[in-house]
């Protein structure tokens, strides 16, 4: 397969790091071939700007100029560099530290600026389906905060539910397979012992990063969902948290 | 009161600068005096570097630098300004347009490296307590999905769901009283009349910005968590999601 490795930390030193050149070692002495996007290391601009074709005529629905300036091939060249290697990705794996509980600035702007109307969505299907079907998202995740926090009842919040906008409305929403996350924890007192768990559990992942089951996300044209885009009734009846648009 | 109006669009002509304004009208006609970050306007730098004193000296360890730059003084100009706006502050408006189910980079990057720790947390006490307790937030969120699909068993999951990670991750971990967002939805067709509708909406909940309930998240000091930090098993038994961190 071909991997687009999505990298966001400023220090090469850190565990992320580490966790990234192992990483790449590993898809690549698995067979596949690695494309790569160091955040930092290109200085990627995270920003929305009128030269992504914001800005349109009409008061106050100036939303879709990005999609215009798209259809016309008149996106940043730093933009279509990144579209190029997304289309030509099997597999996504995106790395990060967790700050504030979601992804570094700089990796929030990769999806605000590469995933326009048109290239990652607005093509007519979504969740389950879109533009982006066919690929596989592997999230690798550090966090300060010991695991058990980060589970189920956790004082956090679990991490699948942290990062449902990647998980859910980011990768699934364009069409991609969300796999479970891989979550590092403690990582801001990790040890080399505990490094080097970290990369074989790591490993482990992409080893079955073709064959492992994605989070079984319902998908929108699964009939779960009502002309108000609200689950039917029927479907798990009473829920209201998150967990209501997992498929039994 | 003082408020710090924290704002992240890029085109002044859209329904959030229309929002904007009106909504800094409104809270200066009530008696507050409004402190604005507008974070394009500013030219906001979201991006964690080297400059914010990342980097330490240990392999793997590099998350405090920023706490010792903080403590040193030795902080970017811009960050301490936005720090100094923020502890002046006796409220914050936090206004965007909700992309990839998240705030815009350059409004999570003010998080990113505005709440170091010593300045934003790591100061003793989290979740209903903390270095920023006695402030309220008030989330002012524009998305282009109608407001059915975000409401409970909505596609998108609620939006107090989505907004997780802001809410609970982030105003409460700091001890700021996290008050429920405000969403306009169906943004990228508003007509003149659902702007102000929208306009109106903001009014009220302006009005209420000193004696509106928070979000009644369970306190960390509450009892309800245990040694790991897992909600205790008496505690919302049986419960997975993130409503079980709502006190009754």
């Amino acid at each position: 397969m071909k991997i687009l490795w999505l990298y966001a930390h400023p220090e090469p030193r850190s565990l992320n790091g580490y966790l990234r050149t192992r990483g790449i070692a590993e898809a690549t002495a698995l067979g596949h071939e690695v494309i790569r996007s160091d955040l930092h290391a290109m200085g990627w601009n995270p920003v929305v700007s009128a030269a992504d074709g914001t800005g349109g005529t009409e008061r106050f629905l100036v939303g879709d100029a990005g999609h215009t300036a798209f259809r016309a091939g008149r996106l940043p060249p730093d933009v279509t560099a990144e579209q190029e290697k997304l289309s030509a990705a099997d597999a996504l794996v995106v790395q990060f530290p967790l700050w504030w509980y979601g992804p570094p600035a700089i990796l929030k702007g990769w999806f605000d600026r590469v995933l326009v109307k048109g290239f990652g969505y607005g093509t007519g299907s979504r969740y389950g389906a879109g533009a982006l079907a066919g690929k596989r998202a592997l999230t690798v995740v550090t966090a300060g905060a010991r695991a058990s926090s980060m589970a189920p009842r956790g004082i956090h919040g679990s991490i699948d539910q942290i990062l449902w906008p990647l998980l859910h409305g980011t990768y699934f929403y364009t069409g991609m397979a969300a796999l479970p996350p891989l979550l590092v924890g403690s990582a801001d007192r990790a040890t080399e012992a505990d490094a080097d768990a970290a990369v074989a559990a790591l490993r482990a992942r992409l080893r079955g990063l073709e064959t492992e089951e994605p989070i079984p996300f319902r998908a929108e044209s699964s009939g779960d969902y009502d002309d108000e885009l609200r689950l039917r009734p029927g479907v798990a009846p009473g829920a209201s948290g998150l967990e209501a648009h997992l498929s039994e």
